[in-house]
């Protein structure tokens, strides 16, 4: 039996999200459903991030144990010819095989991408959120800063988990300008539910001056939910990739 | 009675390309349903360019006549509320009674992406054509060179067409490396039926070294289709803008 590591990109558009659900399309299964295809008997991924539904990436992560002698670097063309044209295996790998994907310490890499233009661009709609107010981008790295270390971000977090440790270290932000589009990059060692988008959302408030930089400090001191701004769409987002 | 010139971007994916056919979804179709329901009366669009099913576009350009009291440039955001997700119109303006998207001398400019790495992103495949080889972009630029300039692109011309003068002008080209994308800009008077796919297509074969950078000259004086390369996929195919 040896455990192979997959790299994965997605696009999640028509997908609701990672994690399997009975009758709806997710990538959790169609990676399951290429397993069973190609080995011809049932194999489970394990993956690193269960991206929700509508959310993209680049660089998942994901485990899953065989005996077939497919050699290891090969499974990502073996897979990719089993898989919609919407997922990719980018690189497959031979790991220990006690080696977890979740158990890991790792820092995970998320881009929020904003198409920030008055009329929206329709190539750029699958993989942005299009927001036409004018942003500051300075006030918007200040009210950044303010989340960089560790901190609580019960703020930051959706309610409907069951997670009861909301301390989170966030190595590095990052919010630069390209054209029309503003990428927001977070880079930690772990997010909570939503928890990015409602940076974004909190950060998109600053931006149009709805609130000020210094205001982040008190949102994550409230530890409420209620005190953070919106919850950005999940097309903006993209997994960028997970370093461990 | 006044003309409005609309500047329109969109996604070609979901089309059978510009032009109206009966029970089948076009761009074209798609504005003039959008005109009547805004407009209360039948509206018809004059296109510059009939981009080909499944080709994107980010500047074509359309015309149509109404006696509708809206400001020209408010026609945008009107027709905007009235489309699908993947059209947009970027700009509206009044322009004279008379003036003709195409009888009026203009440059098109057009970019193709070639997604070139050993395996295709998902969220490229829309936009891209992808090309797994190594491709060598010098030999592209020296190949696309011997294009530049009037000449006559029959060979560069799928048959189906009743278009007799074949004679056109390139005033660029230029060929691009970001990352793993390689864009073919090509910028020119006018284009034949598939004429930018298969430069594309020849192209690709130059690079790759199945012909030769001096073969295009063969391939210009043969006047005959079958002397080019293959015609490369609509998905990578974008029609930027129109200067006119």
């Amino acid at each position: 039996m040896k455990r192979i590591r997959l790299t994965i990109a997605y696009d999640g558009t028509n997908y609701c999200g990672w994690q399997i659900q009975p009758g709806r399309p997710t990538i959790e299964a169609s990676m399951n459903e290429a397993l069973l295809e190609l080995l011809g008997c049932p194999a489970k991924v394990i993956g690193a991030s269960r991206t929700d539904s509508g959310v993209h990436a680049l660089g998942n992560v994901a485990v899953f144990d065989t005996e077939s002698r497919i050699p290891a670097e090969k499974f990502c063309y073996a897979l990719n010819s089993r898989l919609p044209e919407d997922i990719r295996v980018l690189r497959s790998e031979e790991v220990a095989p006690d080696w977890h994907p979740r158990k890991v310490k790792a820092t995970k890499h998320y881009a929020y991408r904003i198409c920030n233009r008055e009329i929206p661009l329709p190539q750029e709609r699958l993989y942005t959120y299009w927001y036409r107010y004018e942003l500051d981008l300075d006030r918007m790295r200040r009210a950044a800063e303010a989340l960089t270390g560790e901190h609580d971000f019960k703020s930051f977090c959706s309610p409907g988990t069951d997670i009861t440790d909301t301390v989170r270290t966030i190595f590095s932000s990052d919010i630069e300008r390209s054209g029309d589009t503003v990428t927001v990059s977070v880079s930690g060692n772990g997010f909570l539910y939503n928890m990015v988008r409602i940076i974004v959302g909190t950060l998109l408030r600053v931006g149009t001056g709805r609130l000020e930089p210094e205001d982040m400090q008190v949102i994550l001191d409230a530890k409420d939910r209620r005190a953070a701004g919106e919850t950005a769409p999940a097309r903006g987002l993209t997994l960028m990739g997970i370093d461990y």
